[in-house]
């Protein structure tokens, strides 16, 4: 929801509500061409559709949902009840035009146009899919007036950049329910992402279920998984909306849940039971350098590639896995094998010295090599994460690059030049708890890849979702909207890059994931309003919506690093602030936005709005005491709210020309030390109100 | 979320938080006996579980969800990953005990006792389900502290005191889809409801897959329908939480949606389509004795009792059906069927005069008893509406009572009398949008039925909820947590009827229900944010607080009388004020106990509360009005804000010494008025503020 700013802001023309340009419209991703013209298509009880094409049940059924979503966000009672294949009139008010029905795959003609007059709007595209995806479009210019909700005439023409734009979504560290997976495929499909990647196997557990090997849900997970019907429902509902997915099974390391169902795959022989790789508990002793030490260093639960018997496995295992996901893609992982398990056991350097195996790198090579060759028996192609790349490996390898490298990167232009192609995950993962913007002026194709390289190697890119502290109560308010933004860079041209119009338009779509899509605020209330076993909950929520999580690694080393951290298991609650708060945080940005203009133009409006704010931050406390008196986890972060209420009071101080700055700047600058692994959001905009200026924001934020 | 009252009632011991007796808790339905001790259990990161007793596959499963629900609202990490059946360990802080493991069935042992010291919690039950059943009282124990969570030390025995608790949804004439579905069924597992009966088609529509009979849900839907999958996912679903399903087609009338499909089943030939029966444009123009004239002359769309092949069609769809549920119970319907189709049919005049059937009711009889004869070939026992019940019926024909009647009501003696046993919806219609303690004081037992006679043939009762103008946007916060009322009625002793006590444990249990089962606040706020646009909804929510539809069959009945009004087609959207608030009103509950308080100590400190509340009912209309400029919706409904702002200004004056108080009354009175369906729930006590004296909310409302 916005803040009280908003109509502040858009009165002063910073949201530019009012005019009709192109820029003033809130479309997400931004498409390739947009032209306005005068005059409004306005939403009446005589709109009707009608779909003109070879006939597509998943475009009539993209057309019924549109179709009804638009009555309930206009409250109009449209006239069709139901629409069919039949209803095919030119005459009807919204006509949706298409030439083929084509499958959802990478590469397919994707484009679609626009054209809107006052009394007429016409969809065009070449394939159903573009025609749903010009739907989507259409349905983010609807926008109401006083009197009626309407679309500006205009004319959009639009095509993505990249033809891989994908979500990857860790289901094995913590399992992320069936329904919230739906949810993300419904606001994928608004930001026009057209691939989920599912991690379906990792230490921790194994979540899909096997009728060839049952061993692997049943000993290999905590009980959740998806049964097979659940699968073929989710790969239907994901073709639906133009969606492929991508099943990754992580080998040949990260595959301690396989190794406790069928242990003879593994390197060594060990109890294997699902669990983290590393015990936090050991862990938690060490520093961050011993820690990288234990982890280049230390034997892990790693598959076996020396015997044949791991390969008649794999082969059965993808034979079956191929059945269930049609779709021509299988990842196989191959990321962070220190390669100490294989050096440790004599039979499999007997086996490396006997092939003429140089290193462990290259017996990864061999066992890649081996799974492609499995894999293309059942059409399908292996992509791998970045360690998988290596000459040897054979060209339709396709490689996922996820380590954040300098711009000079010469991996991709190595696998391009193997005439490979690669998928950008650098910079897009979404639980280093950045802000949107990092990812978003992200762009897949570093400075040193020329153009053309970029055109022949570069599929496009995918947002990750890692889920060690992630669960089905707060996957989509850890990956929505931010996505989103990754949607836009994969989608739109690569000029588009402002971010203060990008924010303006994701709080926007935010609102429109979660009456469509997600259950981010619903989730987001549901862990406040246990906090105050439903008091009102408006205290908490002033507090939440101004704190967000500390930046990179620094969360997950630190719950491995502090001693006394908390030290959850697979199934442990996560409904701690960390756990729940956005990555960033709207009420910010908005307040930024004011004191900007309020530094800029010493307006009084904008002085009087943000004392009004400072106040009742400042008061906060009174209320979140009353609470807390009630409360165990309030009274654990009473510090939290006692920061905000200073810190605010500091502000006001200041504005009010009260007390010394340095002293009030000094005082702020100690508050940027998070506290329950948490950060008041607001606080360069304090220290903005005090010094009299607005420091830009971070341009990298450091891992560590 | 409770009101700013909330700890004002607490801190008067009006809501007695603090005081540990039995009376303090929050148990809804309320235990056979409860007897608290002194001391607590704390739920600390010791906490385990052992289940003990033959395995049972439904209990693990719901003692799973109970350790994990208890983590999240706790924060507390727990031990256990996963909870299986070889859990088992007597020293566990809980253990679980059962004889032996059950289906779900009518009639079985639902007992179990808790037994709770400081340091152990002992649930022990004849079966799992009573097991389960136990599970949630123990979870509606749990409560905060400022340290903790905890359970008050004591003994709780318990047993249902009818063996029927159903909720009946009808998912024919606005379909409810199936998600909604599974989260009725968590609510009802949480109030102990066991049984969820679909009406499963009516005139509007056919709503399950039928592969015998296709054309039933190809021709007999607008396109929604539950799968036989879903269906059997359903009965696993609703199983696990120990609830039965009971199926409804309705027969021989309300089935235009089966003749549209299979129109050789119909009394009179006609052009069938899923449709309402009267059409609203015809019926608007009429009066109500008109419309009741209409209804029963009218020849209605009928399925045609007297050729054999309607029996053979009959036959092979219970047969279908009756494997698709295998619980033992198929609900015919055969309610409000005028008989005038038969009649004016020449061959079915022919037909009961030569089988020597004197009257369109006998006839009906006739067509139930050739279903029971069916029915029975597949081990089910039929249920019919009241209208069901002939003396010349089976015995074994369940009779459901639904037509408000006066106390003397003689049917449901007629049908003991004939040995037959009846379930009781009378009272407990919850589309009739009245507040939950008239459904509450609604005994299922009237006063001129024997204490014998009852046990002999009452069942028990079932909440219903008719979907004219229900939907899934909107089903929940139509039935919860009204339903839960029903629940308790049918669960605790008659003697437990202290409405404002129910009240109290209703507002906490609505937290419960919206934690774990159901979305109604997420639904009521959806609707809210789009007519706002994601501005601050605040003012909004304000308003729709403190509103409820008007009562009986006015909304119904408005809609087919007044020229104008809304006349939405079944897929139209269901987003007005009167389609989003809630029949109680919780605001107004809280209100109304300070109120109440006030005028009886004249306190001060209500003094104050009450005129803030006031004062913040009177400006709303300000931030109102800025958001209409930008809300069609809002505009159409300035009218309610202005009357909510002018009402509360009158009591202001009234309680400041200010203005004339029978003008005061009388201009309240005035806007008892209904306005888009709606009314103020607060007048009542505003005019006690002016009148100072508070009238008992009325005992009953009428229909029309």
């Amino acid at each position: 929801m916005r803040t009280i700013f908003t109509a502040l802001l858009i009165f002063t023309g910073i949201l530019s509500a009012g005019a009709q340009s192109p820029d003033s419209l809130y479309l997400l991703p931004r498409p390739q061409s947009a032209k306005l013209n005068s005059g409004r298509f306005v939403f009446a009880p005589q709109f009707t559709v009608g779909v003109q094409g070879p006939g597509s049940a998943k475009l009539t059924a993209a057309v019924n949902r549109f179709y009804i979503q638009l009555g309930k966000r206009t409250g109009v009672y449209f006239p069709q009840e139901f629409i069919t294949a039949a209803d095919n009139n030119a005459g009807a008010q919204l006509t949706v035009k298409f030439d083929r029905s084509v499958l959802p795959q990478i590469g397919i003609d994707e484009s679609y146009s626009l054209n809107i007059s006052p009394t007429k709007i016409s969809l065009t595209a070449s394939t159903d899919i573009g025609a749903m995806r010009g739907l989507e479009t259409l349905y983010q210019l609807v926008a109401p007036s006083g009197t009626g909700y309407y679309c500006p005439a205009g004319e959009i023409s639009d095509s993505p950049r990249f033809k891989w734009r994908g979500l990857m979504i860790d289901v094995a560290r913590h399992f992320i329910p069936f329904e919230v997976l739906k949810r993300n495929i419904d606001a994928m499909s608004i930001v026009k992402i057209n691939v989920l990647h599912l991690h379906l196997s990792d230490d921790e557990g194994f979540r899909v279920e096997s009728k060839v090997y049952p061993k692997l849900q049943e000993l290999g997970s905590n009980g959740y998984y998806y049964t097979q019907e659940q699968i073929k429902e989710l790969m239907n509902y994901a073709h639906d909306r133009g969606i492929i997915i991508v099943p990754e099974f992580d080998l040949p390391g990260h595959s301690t849940s396989i190794l406790a169902a069928y242990p003879f795959l593994a390197s060594y022989p060990a109890n294997y039971k699902p669990a983290r790789r590393y015990k936090l508990d050991t862990i938690k002793k060490l520093n961050l350098m011993s820690v990288m030490k234990l982890i280049s260093e230390t034997p892990t639960p790693t598959i076996d590639p020396s015997k044949e018997s791991t390969y008649t496995f794999f082969d059965g295992f993808f034979k079956e896995m191929s059945g269930l996901f049609p779709d021509p893609y299988l990842h196989i992982g191959a990321d962070e094998n220190n390669g100490v398990a294989w050096k440790q056991n004599p039979a499999i350097v007997a086996f490396m010295t006997a092939k003429g195996i140089k290193n462990t790198d290259e017996l990864q090579a061999y066992f890649v090599k081996r799974l492609h060759d499995i894999a293309q028996k059942y059409n399908k192609r292996i992509i791998g994460w970045e360690e998988a790349f290596n000459p040897s490996i054979p060209q339709d390898v396709i490689v996922q690059k996820w380590k954040p490298a300098p711009a000079a990167d010469t991996l991709v232009k190595s696998i391009i030049a193997h005439n490979s192609q690669v998928i950008i995950s650098s910079g897009y993962y979404l639980d280093m708890y950045f802000p949107a913007y990092i990812h978003y002026l992200n762009d897949p194709v570093s400075a040193n890849v020329s153009a053309a390289d970029a055109d022949k190697g570069i599929l496009g890119g995918e947002a990750a979702i890692w889920s060690e502290s992630v669960n089905g109560d707060n996957e989509e308010i850890r990956v929505w909207p931010r996505a989103a933004a990754i949607a836009e860079r994969l989608w739109s041209a690569a000029s588009v890059k402002d971010v203060d119009d990008m924010y303006r338009r994701l709080w926007m779509l935010d609102f429109e994931l979660n009456d469509r899509a997600i259950e981010e605020n619903t989730n987001y209330n549901k862990i406040l309003a246990r906090w105050v076993s439903d008091e009102d909950l408006t205290p908490v929520r002033t507090l939440a919506n101004v704190y967000t999580q500390v930046k990179g690694y620094k969360r997950l080393m630190g719950a491995m690093l502090t001693p006394g951290a908390a030290s959850p298991n697979l199934s442990s609650p996560l409904v701690n602030i960390a756990d729940v708060v956005h990555a960033d945080s709207e009420t910010d940005w908005y307040f930024r936005q004011s004191v900007a203009t309020y530094l800029d133009k010493h307006d009084d409006t904008y002085l009087q709005e943000i004392k009004s704010e400072l106040q009742r931050w400042k008061n906060n406390k009174v209320r979140f005491n009353d609470l807390a008196a009630n409360s165990p986890y309030l009274r654990q972060i009473s510090d939290l709210s006692d920061r905000l209420s200073d810190a605010a009071g500091i502000a006001l101080k200041a504005l009010n020309g009260e007390g010394n700055k340095d002293d009030q700047l000094k005082q702020l600058q100690q508050m940027e030390k998070a506290l329950h692994e948490v950060q008041l959001a607001i606080l360069p905009e304090l220290e903005a109100l005090v010094t009299g200026k607005l420091k830009p924001v971070p341009a990298v934020y450091p891992l560590f």
